[in-house]
Parts: C-alpha cells; sequence; structure tokens
C-alpha cells in the first residue's frame, strides 16, 4: 500500500510570518507519522510539504509563479533555498520521531516539458523498496522553453502519485475538509460540477491554488484522496477516510 | 559541446579542517567557469564537486562508503547535509562570477542498483538546454538492497559524462595530471596496462579513490577525458587538453 501524504505548508509554518515553522504542529504530524510507520499500519509512506512562510514569499519576492518563469539562476536558488530550509526542519522533525526521512528536492528530478510535468518515480521507489520516508516539497523546477517555474507541493502530489501508482492519497491542510454553505464537511466530491457547487463558481477559476484548484488537481488522480484537518491525520494514515473524499 | 568538470574537494577545502571552504581556490575556479560561460566557450558545462572537508569526515565518522551500507536515515541525512552545505558555497562562489549555477542533489536523482548506477541525464539536460549550468557533487545515494551508500564525486562525473553522451569531461585535482618516477606530467594514458606503468601495481587496487582509481574510471569514458592542476582550468575550458589526457 503507497500512500503520497501533502501536509500543507499552511499547517506546517505560520504563514503570516517570515520562515517561522509551528513547532507544535509539525511536532504533531510528525509523530503521527512516526507512529503509523512504527506499527506498520503505512508501510511505503511518501510525504510532500507545502512552502508556507518560506516558500511562498520568497517566490512573491522573485515574481515566479508556476505560470510566470524566470531565467536567472540567482532567483530561482533563492526560492529553492528557502524551501531546502523547511525541508531540513521537517526531515529532521520526522528523524525525532523515528521516521526514517530521506529529503528528495524537487529541483534535482522534476522537469516541467511542453507536455506537462516529467517526474520520474524511481528514485523515490527505491526509497520506499529500502524502507525509507521520501520527504519532497513544493519547489522550483525547469521548465522547457521557460527557464524555470513554481511547482506547487498539490501538483507535485497529484504528478508523483500517478508516477508511483500510489494507492491513495492524502492532503492535510489547515480545514477539515470540503465546506458547503453551513460550514459542514462534505463527505465526498465525485466530479468537477460538484466542486462548482460546493466551492462556488468564482473559487474555481482559481487554478493555482486554493481549495477548488486542490480539488480538481485531486480529481485526476486515479484512486481515493482524502481532504482532512490537522486532527485527522491519524485517522488518515490508520486507512480511515476523514474530511472530504475526493473520488 | 557538452562538458563535464569535476571540481576535486581537496581544491576547493582544506581537506585537513571540518568544512573550511578556500575561498582563494573557489573564487579562481569559479572566475574560470564564469569568464568561459560568458565568452560562449563553455556553453553547456555541468559541474560536479567532491566532498573534500565536508563530506569525508562525515562518512568515516557515519561508517559509510561506496561499499559498506546503511538502513540509518539519520546517519545519511548527516552526509548529504554536509555536501549540502558545501554544495551551497560552490553555487554562491559560481553565481558571484555570473555562472548561472542551479544545484542538483545527487540523492534526490541517482540510485545504485544491482547492476550499477542509475543516473537519469533527462533534469541535467533540460537545465542545460535552459542555459544553466547544474553543480551536483558526491554524496549519498539509494543502494537497492544496501539501503544507502557513497557515490564518490569522480564515480558520478564518469556515470553522468556517460549519461548525457558529454563530449569531454575534466578532472581538476590538486596534483598537475599523472606523474610519471621522475615527476613529470605524462601526457597521455590509454590502458590499464598503461595506468599500472605509470602508478604503479599497489596503487591500481586502490579501487574507492586515488589516481589510479579515477584513471580507471576515465578509461570507461567513450571520450577524451583531461586530468590537470587548478592552475590549468582555463586552458581546459578553453578546449585545451592539459595535464594528463586520458583515451
Amino acid at each position: 500500500m503507497t500512500t503520497v501524504l501533502k501536509l500543507g505548508g499552511s499547517v506546517l509554518t505560520h504563514k503570516d510570518e517570515r520562515e517561522t515553522v509551528d513547532e507544535t504542529a509539525l511536532g504533531r504530524a510528525a509523530r503521527a507519522v512516526g507512529g503509523a510507520i512504527e506499527s506498520g499500519r503505512a508501510d511505503r509512506l511518501v510525504v510532500v510539504h507545502g512552502g508556507g512562510g518560506f516558500g511562498h514569499p520568497a517566490a512573491a519576492e522573485h515574481d515566479i509563479s508556476a505560470t510566470d518563469g524566470t531565467r536567472d539562476a540567482d532567483s530561482l536558488v533563492a526560492v529553492h533555498r528557502a524551501m531546502g530550509r523547511l525541508n531540513r526542519r521537517v526531515v529532521a522533525g520526522l528523524a525525532a520521531a523515528d521516521a526514517p526521512a530521506l529529503p528528495v528536492r524537487p529541483l534535482s528530478v522534476v522537469r516541467r516539458t511542453e507536455t506537462g510535468l516529467d517526474c520520474p518515480a524511481e528514485p523515490v521507489r527505491t526509497m520506499l523498496d529500502e524502507g525509507f520516508v521520501p520527504v519532497l516539497h513544493g519547489d522550483v523546477v525547469v521548465h522547457e522553453a521557460v527557464g524555470g517555474t513554481v511547482l506547487s507541493g498539490d501538483d507535485l502530489t497529484v504528478a508523483l502519485a500517478a508516477a508511483l501508482g500510489a494507492d491513495r492519497v492524502g492532503v492535510c491542510s489547515t480545514v477539515p475538509g470540503v465546506l458547503d454553505d453551513e460550514g459542514e464537511v462534505v463527505p465526498e466530491v465525485t466530479s468537477h460540477e460538484a466542486i462548482a457547487d460546493v466551492v462556488g463558481e468564482s473559487d474555481t477559476t482559481d487554478v493555482t491554488g486554493g481549495m477548488a484548484g486542490k480539488l480538481r488537481a485531486l480529481l485526476a488522480f486515479d484512486g481515493p484522496a482524502a481532504v482532512f484537518g490537522p486532527g485527522d491525520l491519524e485517522v488518515f494514515l490508520r486507512g480511515g477516510e476523514p474530511g472530504t473524499t475526493v473520488r
């Protein structure tokens, strides 16, 4: 059973402060992962984390997004390093909870070609085979004919899950799932129409992020994907389907 | 013209001191690279650096070598981070000399399978296509059925040059080339027998490093490879064949 778990940048960091890890939230998430691995419930687990207060301000400062690229190496390196600082903290947090975490830097391995993301599965798969927990992150990646652009943690999660043939995906963000008009969690969404219904038309045009973007990316994944809050991480890692399941 | 340039760890660092960059040597090498790129003489250049006083002490402390592996993620991460600290310094040094350097971390992309190194060329090739200078390094990599082992900068250089179909390889180390009994540089070696002749039989059994190891790895490369000292880096980048050429 291969699982790809996205840990939102806004879960792990204080998003409004520059490069500040939420140690309590990181510790809690790391213990959930460590416990699931130790008990054998999550035997092949890949972690992808977002940028939070590390990646987003750096990308904004250097005017790089998923669509606006640059050929300026210094700008790409600045964003990549900001994400590297967060990745080191996440890997160390997981290690402290006895999860055998190894960093995998998307800039080194993923590229955007004219037909889409090229996200080779082999290095990550070999790490899983050897019992490690690969820890990837949103990053800048090289982009054919453009230079370099941002690859969001959400897009990476879906591409990597597809490349690995993962069985399930979990997206742990600050909200407990997709909420309806009355603030209740919608247990399941299965189509683009359903996304428009619950999230609203205007939000569905937000292609670079936000809940609608996440959901549409997850619909492309050929398996169940759960969107849930930090309190439900253990339930998800036990095999449950907390929050909203996209299929 | 694609060139893979190995910069020895003992060139860039004070090898007997812990994690100390030789700023003068790094600055000189970076200016040679920056100048060659600016003038268009080195249009597709990949840099690989060794471990020097960063990687080697860390690997020794954690008992990891190219043949002795470990499944302990903390040990692998410790060696990888030591190399990351040097890689950041090398990338910054190249950037200061106007070379558009991007880091590529071997742990993220290279793996050792039971049949040998799997070193995908695509991420590095796309960086070259987009005008960047990928900067790799000796590292720990995952190793099928073993966990993780050390991948030397020399082995990486040859594997990457082969994967890229590079036209030439340069190995810049602290010596001006292969020396004969009288301390003179041997201009060319073309066979294993010639290596035994010049380096001596005992040294040729040193498979993990040293000059004999370098030369034997370079003989496997399907193109000319020059072994030279730091003073000849500009000559090499101008297209010359300083020091000893292995073919």
